[in-house]
């Protein structure tokens, strides 16, 4: 049974119409979740330790007497790690290391410890950086599950110099992933607790008795983890809210059309509601895509969940050129771009909105999911229009630096009280002019 | 009538209890109030220029026939500049220079155009860092219309390179801030649409047939824009949900008490929830600051704020010496921090946590609320622990870089290819393999 893959041209007149379509996709909350999470905060901001013990019995069926038995410590986590089969561990390490290596790239170029300037009158103004003190990471449990998660959200915090990084990660019924411990091992992870949801995020962010406050929560989890993250934002920060993945290939037809049907495979198989997308100027080249998709499918394990996907939220698009097709792509802004065509780089050049970008044939979407080096924890859902790939900056922050020479404060003072009289706020005004010499109190 | 502002001292035995009490700050919101901000933003994704017309005329007495009819002209903005005292002008336009010299320099010295290495195998790895397409300014009407903030929101926007920024302001009963006019023409805002509340939040982030849809909303607002924002966020950027200002002021008891009670003041004066503490070693110039404040009320014209604030909010802190100053200030992370000391940098290389640094007596903060540079919008409510002053940052984001090299697939494909496996995506492994020599399909 083939896949009903939706196919349309740019050139059709309803394509504003049909793109839009494909695009949609219903990211409102559901309100009994948004609720049942507000309790559970404020049952974890209230009673602490107490009550993450209770969610933790009735949703994970775990039954602990106090949290620090849900604690796991390190030689449990390094334990897992030298059980690994040699080869996992080798490639866990040797992602490990790209991933720490582009970080420290990323930190050493920018943001690693700001500037500072010394105007002609002595004042001197600058930004100083800083890291976060103390970060929680989120981990999900069951199948989605993903050690090289933990490794994308721990090692920038590690490069920014963050002190301690506390990973939450659920067990129901007990059940430990060995890859996931192996993986916080790998990343410095300082301190593991088994527990899991809404109870997790209002521990992380309230802190209790036994688990520390964070100033910061990052890494994916289920519709009542989303909620909760969106209810401490302000208490602590949060990442984003990550929707669906997404890729988007714009392709030349002259790459093997196999590649090309297999990189759609790879984000569709991720779940249901994942995206996969093409862009291609040449026809006949679509519909060799096509013809390998149908071919290709019946040997993919997931592969039900790969109909699913390319069925609902796939499409096949014939572009009049490779310009058009850089153009829809800042429309759709998406989470992972390949551009999979001869110098692809003159194509890059005209991209604006992107979470990633994978140029040339050999750069598939996977090599950056595991080893490549850059995170992949990227913005969704259209919002690589206005945010970037989870990195060393969101584990930093900055301060403004002010210090006003005697001198200085002459000039600037008159021009600040002249703007403070002008919105009414006298004490700042005269708070400048007490600062000037020939101003009497 | 002297003001019963708390004192207390950091050896007290309850002092951490004390400290708590004074910081908290009921930051809850009112579910009455995000309902309301969630109708509107539904009625004016629905229905769009129509709701927010209705909208207009009921919450500001606004009568028009068109979106376009409140929609102020560049005219009218160059007008209202032209109009302006010659003085005030100048300082306006002061500032704004100052303001936007800082501000290249942030983009100078940090994030104008990312980075980008080859490694041995010939793949490259970056980071592009581009502006955002368009960005929404919210500008409160009434008493909190500030031509400063216009300044600080709008100037990073455009040093950032964005190219078209929208200003909202609400104009109750049809009455315009002249000075808020002027501010948006000296900042280049693009276009200015007299509308407020959550349906000129609505307006900005769904897009209307007149209103252009904004990748970001940044500025202050009430308490149902800041609901509608919160609801907004993740179909566009928002800034930090701003709570009531703060400065705390380290003193080694050698400033003129009068210009630190002034000082006080020019932060208690913003409302009646703002926040001013003090923090000394020396117990008998806390006095002669707590006898300055009972002094210089009355000449304030907004004692009555002042007063209020104070006694709710403020404290004059007695500690141990300048370095336990230090560590308390990096508890309270505050939005404003005046080290108003000999050898400010000594202590300021012990603060971790702080919005904007004011170094030296005569860095008064009001300084830099208008003038200085650096920008005035800050994190606030102890967010400084994990958040940054409006910046240049803000308005662009990052997209990472992937082009790997032939030879690169073939080290990074087997590393993919066997954490794929682990984690059971074999859409994933099978993409990195075809990318392999040695491998057949």
């Amino acid at each position: 049974m083939t896949i009903a893959i939706r196919k349309f041209n740019a050139s059709d007149a309803d394509f504003q119409t049909q793109l839009t379509a494909v695009l949609a996709f219903d990211a409102s909350e559901d309100a009994s979740i948004d609720h049942a999470a507000a309790q559970i905060l404020a049952a974890v901001k209230a009673r602490g330790d107490a009550a993450v013990l209770e969610y933790t019995q009735r949703f994970d069926r775990l039954q602990a007497d106090s949290i620090a038995a849900l604690e796991i410590g390190q030689e449990e986590l390094q334990l897992a790690l030298s059980q690994l089969a040699p080869e996992r561990r080798a490639a866990l390490e040797a992602a490990a290391e790209r991933v720490r290596d582009y970080h420290q790239r990323q930190k050493q170029e920018c943001g690693s410890d700001g500037f500072s300037y010394t105007e002609a009158d002595g004042t001197v103004l600058g930004q100083k950086v800083t890291p976060l003190d103390r970060v929680g990471i989120y981990v999900p449990g069951g199948k989605a599950a993903y050690p090289s998660s933990v490794l994308m959200n721990a090692i920038p915090a590690k490069v920014a110099g963050v002190q301690e990084i506390i990973m939450v990660v659920p067990t129901p019924d007990g059940v430990k992933n060995p890859l996931v411990l192996a993986a916080a091992a790998i990343a410095g992870v300082d301190r593991v607790f088994t527990i899991g949801g809404a109870q997790a995020v209002g521990a992380l962010a309230y802190g209790t008795a036994t688990i520390p406050q964070v100033d910061k929560i990052v890494g994916p989890g289920n519709a009542y983890v989303a909620a909760a993250k969106r209810r401490v934002f302000g208490t602590v920060g949060i990442d984003m809210i990550a929707g669906p993945s997404e890729i988007l290939v714009i392709c030349d037809g002259t790459t093997d059309p196999d590649w090309i049907a297999m990189d759609l495979f790879s984000q569709a198989e991720h779940d249901e509601l994942a995206q996969s997308i093409l862009l291609c100027p040449d026809a006949a080249y679509i519909a060799q895509v096509e013809a390998s998709i149908n071919r290709q499918l019946a040997q993919m394990p997931r592969h039900e969940v790969i109909r699913t996907s390319l069925t609902n939220r796939g499409a096949l698009i014939q572009v009049r050129d490779m310009e058009q097709a850089c153009e829809i792509a800042n429309l759709i802004a998406a989470e992972h771009l390949e551009i999979s065509a001869a110098d692809p780089q003159r194509w890059a050049d005209k991209i604006r909105h992107a979470g990633a970008m994978f140029l040339g044939r050999f750069s598939s979407e996977s090599l950056g999911d595991y080893c490549a080096g850059p995170n992949h924890v990227l913005p969704t859902s259209r919002t690589a229009r206005f945010s970037s790939p989870l990195g060393v900056y969101d584990f930093q922050k900055r301060s403004s630096m002010i210090q006003v020479s005697e001198a200085g404060a002459q000039t600037l003072g008159k021009i600040a009280a002249e703007l403070a009289y002008g919105e009414g706020l006298q004490a700042h005004a005269r708070s400048a002019e007490y600062r000037l010499k020939d101003v009497t109190k």
